[in-house]
This record gives C-alpha cells, structure tokens and sequence, in this order.
C-alpha cells in the first residue's frame, strides 16, 4: 500500500494533533513539519522532521497533502492560497462569515495549481456542517439548532484576558438545558442568544485588583458576553492550573419536525470531546486521506465537506465499505 | 425551476410516505404511481394518476426517478434490475447480509442501461450507515455501537402472529439503558445481543388460547427471541388498536475512542420517529434529489450512501449551502 505522505503546517496544538491523529492511521505518514519559529528550538511529540516554513518548496514532490494548522483570523486566509500552489491541502478555516470569499479565493489557486484545497474542516465547521445538511435535507418542515459546549472558548477566555486587572482566564460556554429539554420535546421554540448558552468565566484576577469593576467589565463586554448570562468566579492561579488545563469542546445539532401527514422527528448529533483540537486533527486527517484520493481522481480547487463523498474519508475500500458499514 | 419528477413504485405504507414527504420539497413533483392491485381500489392519500405496474415503461421521458417502496425480501432483488433498465431509481434495500450481491447486480444493470440507482437509503441502512462511516473516518481508534428503538420491528411482530393462538401482536424494541450508559461513559464495553436490546411484545390471543403456552413459544423463539430479554404482555383487541396504532421507531449510533495522547472522545447520533415508514421516505425522496442530479451529471451504476457527496441531497444551491450551513 502506498501511504499518503502528510506535510503539517504550523506546529501548535492542531499541528501536534495531527501528528497524533496521522500516527492511528496506518495508511498515513507525517514526513514533515513546518514552522516559523527557529526548527532547533521545536521539540516535536513524535520523531519528526521539523523545517522552516521556507523550506516547504523542497517538497514537491515529496508531500502529497499539507495540512495547514494555522489560525482563521490571520494565517489561513495567506498561507492557504499560497500552500495551495505547491499541494494539495487541507485547512480549517472557521470564520463562518468570510468562508464565501474564502472559497473563492482557495478555489481559483487550487484550480490553477491543479490541487485539491479542503476548507473548514473539523467539527464545526466540518461534522456539524455535516449534520446541518443532512438533517436539513432528509427532512423539509422542521427547525434545526446548533448548541456549543460545554467547552473552553479560546477567544473569549483572550477577551477577558485583555481586561484591566486580569492576569489569565478561561471561558466556558454552556448550552442551556431547558433549550435543549423544549428542542427535544419537539417544541420548535424561537430561541434568543441568551436562552441557548450561558457563559462561566474563571478568572485569575492581578493582586489587589478591585474584582467588582472586572466582573462588570466582563458582564458588560458587548458581543462576547453582554447578551449571555455570564457567571464570574475568581480562583488562584493554582486553581485555574489545575482544574481547567484542557481544552475541552463539544456540543448538540439537533432538527425537530414533522411529516405532511403530522408525525414528529427529531434528529440529534453530539459530540463529548476532551480535547478540542486534538479532534479536529483527527477529522482534519481522514479528509487528508480523502484529498490524497481526489487528487490521485485528477480532482482540482476548493471543496468543503459538502462536496466529498463519505466514501472518500474512509481507509477501507469500497466493497468492504458496503460489507461492514452499510 | 425545472422540477425533478417523480414516479413511486408500490403503495404501502412507505409509497404513501413518499407522496408526503415530496410535497414538502417544492423542486420535486409526483407524477404517477404504480401499483399491482387494480388502479381502480386505490385511494391515493393525495391527488395522483395511479398506474398499473406493467404501464412503467409508458412513462420513460416524464419520470427522472424512480422511487421503489416494495419490500426487500422478494420485491426489491427482482425489480431493481428491471426498472433500473428503464429509469434512475432509489430504493431502500436493507437485508445487510445481501448487500454485497445486491450492490453488484445493481450496478451492472445500472451501467448497462446509463442509469443511476441508489440503494439501501432510509435511516438504517442510511442515515446511520452514514453515522458509522463519518465516525469510524473521524476517529480512527475506538468502538462504534448501532442500538436501535424504541421501536416496532414489522419482522419480530410477523414472527409473533405466526405462533398458534395469536390473533395480533405488536414487538417493540428497546434499548438497554445501562448498555448505553456504559458507552456514553466511555467504558467501550462489548455487549452481547442480551445487553443491548430488550423486547417487549403486545399480544392479542386468540379466545381461549392457552397464555402460558405462546408466552413460552415467543420466548424461547429461536433467532427471534430466544437470546433476548422478552416480556410478553396479553392484551385486548381494543388497546392494541387504541395504544400500538404507531409505527414509531429510533435508534442510536455511538463511537467513543481516544486520541493517541490519550483524550477521549464521544460521538453521538440518535433518531426519535413517531413513524419509520415516514421518516424512510423522507430521506429517500432527498437521495432522488440526488439522483436527479447525478444522472444529469452523466454518472451511471449504483450508488449507496457512502458515495454521494452530501450537497446533492440539499435543495439549496452550492454558494448557499456553504454560506447557510457550513
């Protein structure tokens, strides 16, 4: 069997997922890693290669996918385009509002270059999508509904971060209960932002800061948590160590409807992980194998999750596909 | 918009499902459906020219998909192949032993004849071939768990009116509570047949009949019931009609593993349907959306589930999928 030879771009969390995930699959092999931090300073998880990202060109040829581990508010919209020139890639893009002009851009490059460019994968976007589009598809009359958590928000535990007074802190978004309870029930309820999640903040606060003024300043802060119930407890730097180290993540796709004759349905998708990107590095890496494929097809430019059939993700073949799935 | 049209083929419970769930989707349009019994007895549930079996070939030109609601013991193998020569079709085979042959018979007689059939769509096989495919893809190293119910099965409730004293009988499916706890909890238990399912059944006996006797036949009923946990209930005529009138039906897949760092994960997908035939033809009248599609791309054979990438299902176009759902 010829391994698909996996490149990984960026080597934070979701690249040392990758790493991680690629070593479950034997039909994958990282052959390097790239970074733009000096390469002798990098200590990788697992025997690899580790390059500078100018390094990359050397491997055409010798990479079949790159797997772009970069973030969505900066790396991802540059390096993408850019990647894609050289390989075949995946990303994980997840800026739900710039993901239209995103596909445009990756799709003319990928066109162009003759690659395959696999964009916003992961759980959402990417299985939640997923769940979104089948659900939405397998039944017309209904309402769907997407709750996230419990789970460690990245950005808003950095935007309380950024308040005066707070030296670190972790956010985490909960989905509310009797919203799910009346979805479940099949009540097709209209839900505001703050009857869907809560937000908890565990803040480790500067000493002698006046902990009124910052929990007002998180409460109040618009966007990130003004429209929320949001609860703020302040812990010792000890505390946040040791109880909220990991980055967990999940969360609910639920659609609730009904048949032209009246009979109700409820269709339910849920995750539990116990760490957020090391699963998204796991999703991330069976749509590498299913880019290797495409490209092996002729395949070239952008495609989502929508545009891969499942058949394309799986390690076993076809025929044994139908015999011990279907 | 020119609408995908639609033939059904049988009108059972699943036929007339069809009809209901295509007049929730406004691209499609039910042409004609066709029936063994004389035309004249049938009382369609919504306005439609009915149509004799053999008038099929009548409608070659003015239908683009097929949709065969016949059963899969004896009606699917033989007609498949015929109607596949003169149509694309979707159908919703679901004796997983024969799936392989099936498959295989399908696809020549699809290729020869220029046509796409799908096969063994609905929820299982189906929606949740689809859950253990994107999970087992997703998270290359756990165990992935299918329970099914509470629910009727049609062949178990069969297998009950067949017993001597019977005159109606009703057999739900149940999974057990604390097999699903385990697997939620991580644990990756194996379960046997016992664990995982019980059965109830609601029986109607015959006046007269000795009780003891058909409670200790169903029990010990070999492949039926015999390795299960099966309670009997004797009921009257009545409240079999006023309380077991449903065909409700549900299910459950999980997959719960591990990231090689040792994280776990857990994923979930359920279904709750107040009707099985119902819900089955709904997500089959989005697979002959797809099928519509596909033939108009030129492609021809069989098609399961695994092999059509999810946009063809959704009714929105590619740019507002991506911008709606992903």
């Amino acid at each position: 069997m010829n391994k698909i030879r996996i490149g990984i771009v960026g080597y934070g969390n979701l690249g040392r997922g990758v790493q991680y995930a690629a070593e479950q699959n034997e039909d994958l092999e990282v052959v390097a890693v790239f970074t733009r931090r000096d390469p002798a300073t990098v200590e990788p998880i697992l025997p690899v290669k580790v390059e500078r990202m100018d390094a990359l060109s050397d491997y055409v040829g010798k990479i079949d996918v790159m797997i772009l581990c970069g973030g969505s508010a900066t790396d991802l919209p540059r390096q993408s385009v850019e990647v894609v020139r050289l390989f075949n890639t995946v990303d994980s893009f997840d800026t739900h509002a710039h993901i239209p002009e995103y596909y445009d851009r990756l799709n003319a490059a990928a066109k162009e270059a003759g690659h395959v460019g696999a964009m916003s994968i992961g759980w959402d976007p990417g299985l939640f999508s997923l769940a979104r589009i089948y659900f939405d598809s397998a039944l017309a009359e209904g309402s769907t509904y997407t709750f996230w958590g419990k789970g460690v928000s990245q950005g808003h535990s950095d935007a309380i971060r950024r308040v005066h007074g707070v030296k670190d802190a972790r956010q985490y978004t909960v989905p509310v209960e009797e919203a799910l309870r009346r979805v479940r029930a099949g009540e097709e309820p209209e839900l505001t932002t703050r009857e869907k999640h809560t937000r908890e903040c565990y803040v480790v606060a500067e000493e002698s800061a006046d902990l009124a003024r910052i929990e007002h300043d998180i409460k109040t802060m618009p966007d990130y948590f003004a429209d929320y119930d949001t609860t703020v407890h302040f812990i010792s730097e000890e505390e946040l160590l040791r109880d909220h180290a990991g980055i967990p993540h999940g969360g609910f796709v639920l659609r609730s409807g009904k048949s032209a004759a009246g009979n109700r349905f409820l269709m339910e998708f849920s995750l539990k992980l116990d760490s957020n990107p090391e699963f998204t590095s796991s999703v991330l890496v069976a749509y590498a194998r299913a880019v290797g494929r495409l490209a092996n097809e002729g395949k070239a430019g952008a495609f989502t999750a929508f545009d891969i059939a499942p058949k394309y993700l799986s390690p076993l073949s076809e025929e044994e596909q139908r015999r011990q799935l279907l």
